[in-house]
This record gives structure tokens, sequence and C-alpha cells, in this order.
């Protein structure tokens, strides 16, 4: 804004000149504002490819808002099926499509056309097939805020094969923001000391590690939750005989990254969250590819990956935990009546 | 142990005289030790009033151990009923009974004939019979270390109609140890803003204060909880106001010490913990007495109470949360088993 300078001038002619002069004033503004309306940017983006334009949440502080990561290998049917439901999340800023099927178009055409998406997609192609590729720390995860700090977001990292319902990931995503140094997701594992020394790896089915008392869980599985950003830089520190142990099993990416946490913190690595609505989708695929944790060795390689890493950091952090965390009154207040 | 300085001698001479010097101190060693072994305090202590022998768990770490604070008033048989259940809790360190039966003997004689007792129990005779007698900082609680530091330890306050499972109270406490500065307990409740800017208070009936995306609490009551002993120092340090207005309405000395910890943590004052197994045996009694929830006036008070509290602090400092904590597979594993 100018300041103008008046003259003094004998106040009757100067009250009319006054009034001119904002009348004019007055109708510029109009005018200006009239054009910048109409020079407003077209929401139709078809013509550009990626959509690289930044949503309006970039004001948002970062901790209010997470990246989702999502893995595909030879399941593109269910990875579409997904996006469309997890693009629409509460608190997404941008999905990062990790795209393990080498040598393969990524579908961009396809999306662009179905476009405008609510939040950028992005699709990294791969050139091997790892299971860690999506450990990676993408350049897109980063953001600056307008004094240029760099700012690091949580992430989603889901399966693509899992639907978790929005009110779970919603809920998940506010646990957290209270928990932000550890991995608060939908699927709690555990390990088990036996007298020998040797370690095995499972489930519920497996003993208790405690008294009888209740169930433990050590591990919460990254393929369907949230933690902080920076965990995958610091993945991308961890010995080389972490990465080659990954590279060799194409399995334990999960675990590996709950040994980080865990001794990163000195806490659970995990934060166990109920879901109420958490869907595997792997039987609608039309590729006839099931996944993973189908080989017969699944779950033998994982009781050897839980060894193998307590050699190579020389002893075990994880930690137990028996905390469950579900969302009070949800669906309905019936999950938290006394019946006192 | 004294460090025994030998002589230079020569070898055979030095050999033979070690060995007898060596079988020397082994038998000394283990007539000292069956010795101390005929010495070990005999367990049977009926003689001694009031149990104040410290018990074995003095070495214990103060945030292992908790104190359990019961105010009574004219349900003498549902006290003595629930102390032979509170007596035995994990982790227990010690029982103070707050007695308001004004005028009326404390049961001591009677509980010292059915001894020996797990725990010390203190009857504490109050000169009126007022809501936040059990307020008090009682010196019972201060513990002193080796070092003569004092320790504060947590206190579970529960009301003297209330029973809740030793599961419940193990795995509260446990929950308590991973939040030390809340309010750890089982009945949450909740306050509403108004349009007009006037508060209520309630439960699960009243309305969501936010956008039907299940319930939300702001209090944890305090007659069923775990919370710092450090509170009721603090308790006894706020404006006489709020003392007052706890002593006009009989009432409300848990909304206030919910308020004392919002404003101290600036963080919501309790963690809900479901319970399993919580059972309220106000008609058990044979007193007649049954609480004073069922006085007409009593939720209006607490609205009451509410608003007050928020003039007193100037503002309203209470926070809503909506995480509810349950104990990771129990009673048995199916209260976590996806349905994926």
């Amino acid at each position: 804004m100018r300041y103008f300078h008046f003259c003094k001038l004998p106040g009757r002619v100067m009250g009319i000149r006054l009034l001119r002069f904002t009348s004019v004033v007055i109708i510029v503004l109009l005018l200006v504002a009239g054009a910048l309306t109409a020079l407003l940017p077209n929401i139709k983006d078809d013509k550009m490819p990626n959509l690289r334009r930044e949503p309006k949440t970039q004001s948002q502080s970062a901790l209010d808002s997470f990246t989702l990561i999502m893995q595909t290998y030879n399941r593109t049917d269910l990875l579409l099926k997904l996006l469309n439901h997890y693009q629409a999340i509460p608190h997404l800023h941008k999905v990062i499509v990790v795209w393990n099927n080498v040598g393969e178009k990524i579908p961009e055409e396809m999306w662009n056309s179905l476009g405008p998406h609510p939040v950028p997609v992005v699709f990294k192609v791969q050139t091997v097939n790892h299971m860690r590729n999506r450990l990676q720390n993408f350049p897109e995860l980063e953001t600056k805020d307008l004094a240029l700090h760099m700012i690091s977001k949580a992430v989603l990292m889901m399966d693509d094969d899992t639907l978790v319902s929005a009110h779970d990931l919603a809920f998940a995503f506010s646990v957290w923001q209270q928990f932000p140094e550890q991995i608060v997701g939908f699927v709690p594992r555990k390990h088990i000391s036996t007298p020998s020394g040797v370690y095995t790896y499972g489930s519920f089915e497996l003993q208790n590690p405690g008294f009888g008392n209740g169930d433990l869980y050590s591990m919460v599985l990254i393929g369907a939750a949230f933690f902080h950003s920076g965990y995958l830089e610091d993945f991308q520190k961890q010995p080389e005989a972490v990465h080659a142990l990954i590279d060799e099993t194409q399995n334990c990416d999960d675990i590996a990254m709950n040994f980080l946490v865990a001794k990163n913190t000195g806490k659970s690595s995990g934060v166990f969250v109920k879901p109420v609505d958490i869907r595997n989708l792997e039987k609608d695929t039309n590729s006839g590819y099931s996944g993973m944790w189908h080989r017969a060795e699944h779950l033998l390689q994982r009781s050897y990956c839980v060894n193998k890493l307590v050699n190579i950091y020389d002893g075990m952090p994880l930690k137990y935990s028996n905390i469950m965390i579900s969302q009070f009154g949800f669906p309905n207040y019936a999950n938290h009546k006394n019946k006192m």
C-alpha cells in the first residue's frame, strides 16, 4: 500500500477531493479483485503428469498429516482399488506407490485420465523387485516449511492387499500423534525366548512369555501402521548385514524396523491399535498372486531373522507390551459402558 | 571382607598353611550361615498392633508399589469385605482407611484379632464427615529410602462400595506406570460445552462433543483409579474456593482433581482403562445407606461444580481423549484376533 501525502488545503475543498479520491481507489480495487478471480487456476489438471501440485494442506502442521507408502507387486488391480479408498483418508498428504513390477509401465496415463484426485500420487519405479524398496528415504517425504526448515512427517505404510477403514486410520493416526516415536499399527506379533537361548517368532497361538495373565506382543508389523518418517533414514544407516538379511530372505524388513525402533527408544517398538474393520483382499486379485506369507518357509524365515538380528545387534532389544488401544465409544458407546 | 597379607615363605610351607587357612575360613563361614538361618524372624506377628512392621518390599522401587486409600462412611460391612479382597492385590504396599464414621470406634481390635494381614492397614480417624478427607496428604504415604530421600508413590483410590478384580488392578497399575502424571482409572466422564458457554457434566448418554465419530471423555473419576501421590499435596495447595466448593456440595472432589491434573499436565487428565470385572456392592450393605450419587441433585451439582471450577481457575483446562486401553489377550486372545 502506498501512503499518499495530503497537502494542507482548506477544509471543504479537501473534503470533496478526499471523497473523489476514495471512490477512485475503491473502484480500482474492485477491478483488480475481479481480474484476480478470473485468473484463478482451473482445477482440471489432466495435462500435468504426476500431479506435483502442492495440495491446500501445506500450511497444516507437519505432525497433522501423513504420507501413505504402498509397495506393490503383481496386484495392480488391488492397488487401484485400494488407492481409490486410501486417497480419501483424512489427513493424508500424499501417496507414494513403490512400483516393484520391474519392466512394467506404471498406470500413470490411466491414473491421470481418471483425475482429479484428492492428493498427489507418485509412482516410484524400481529396478529390482526387492522387499526393502519401500524403506527408502524417499525425497517426496520431505516437506520444507516457509522458512525452508525440513519437516518430517508420519508415514502410513500399507501392504497392497490390506484394506483398513477410514475410521480405524483416523483414530490410529491420532494415537500415533500421542506416541510419535513408536510404530502404531494394527498387527501385533511376538518373539519368544526359549531356554536354549534361541528365539522363535509368532502370533497369539504361541505361548505367553509371561505368567498366563493375558498375552504380550513385542512387534507391530509395518504393513499396516504409522511411524515417523525419520525411521526410514535411520533404516538406511543400519549395518549392511541387516540389508543383506532382508535381501536374502525377501522378508523381515518389518522385524528389522521393530529392532531399530526398540533400540532407538528403549521402549516397546509398537503400540497396538485394535482394528474395527481390517480386510485382506488377496483373494480378490485377478493376478493369482497371493503374497509372500503363503510361502512354506515364511514363519521359519522370520524366526531365523529374529536370531540373525540379535547376532547383528549383539542383543535382543525388543520389549513386550500388553497395551491394546481402542477408540472410546466407537462404533457405539456400548464398547465402554460399565456393567456395574 | 578383610584382606590378609601373606608373608613371603618358601613354597611348600606356604602351600600347607594356605590349605589349612582356607579350610578354617570355609568352616567359619558355614557356621555363620547356619546361625543366620536360625535367627531369621518368625512370620507370625499376631501380638503387634496395627502391623507397622515394614513389609519385605521396602527395597522395591517406589514406582513399583502403591498405597490404597479408601474412605468409608456407614458401610463398615462392605469395607471389611473389600479389605479382604484389596489387601491381596499385587504390588500393594499399604492401606489407608479414611474413617468418616465420626464418633464410632475403628474396628482395630477385630482387625488385629483376625491377623496376620498381608500389608499394613492404617485407620485414620476423622473429626468431621467430609468428602475431601480422603484427599489429605497423609504422612503414611511418605517413604524414605536408605539415603533418607523422600519417595512418592502411586495411590489407588477406591470407593468403599466398589470391587475391581485383581487382574484389572494389576493391569491398570502397569498402565499408570506408563502414564504416571495422569489419573489412570475405570470410570470415564465428560463435560460438554453449550453455545451459551455454560458447561454440563455427564456420561455416555450425553452428546458427543465431537463430530459423531465415537465418544469422548474428559475426566476419569478418582473413586476407582491410580494417580501420583504428589497430587494430594497439590490439592491441598489449591485455592480455598475449591475446598469450600467441595465442602458445600459434599461432592465434586474428583472433578476438582481432574481440573488440577489437566492444568498441571496440559494433557487430558485421565487415561481410561476398560475394566473386565468391576462391581458395585452398594446393594449388599446391611446399613441401608446407598451412597451420595443417589441424591436427586447429584448430577446437577456436578454440572454446577464444573462451572464453578471454570470460574475459580478462569478457564476450562479439561481436555478430551478417546483412548480406551484394554489388556492384550485377557481374558483370552480372542480379544485381539484379527478377523482378516
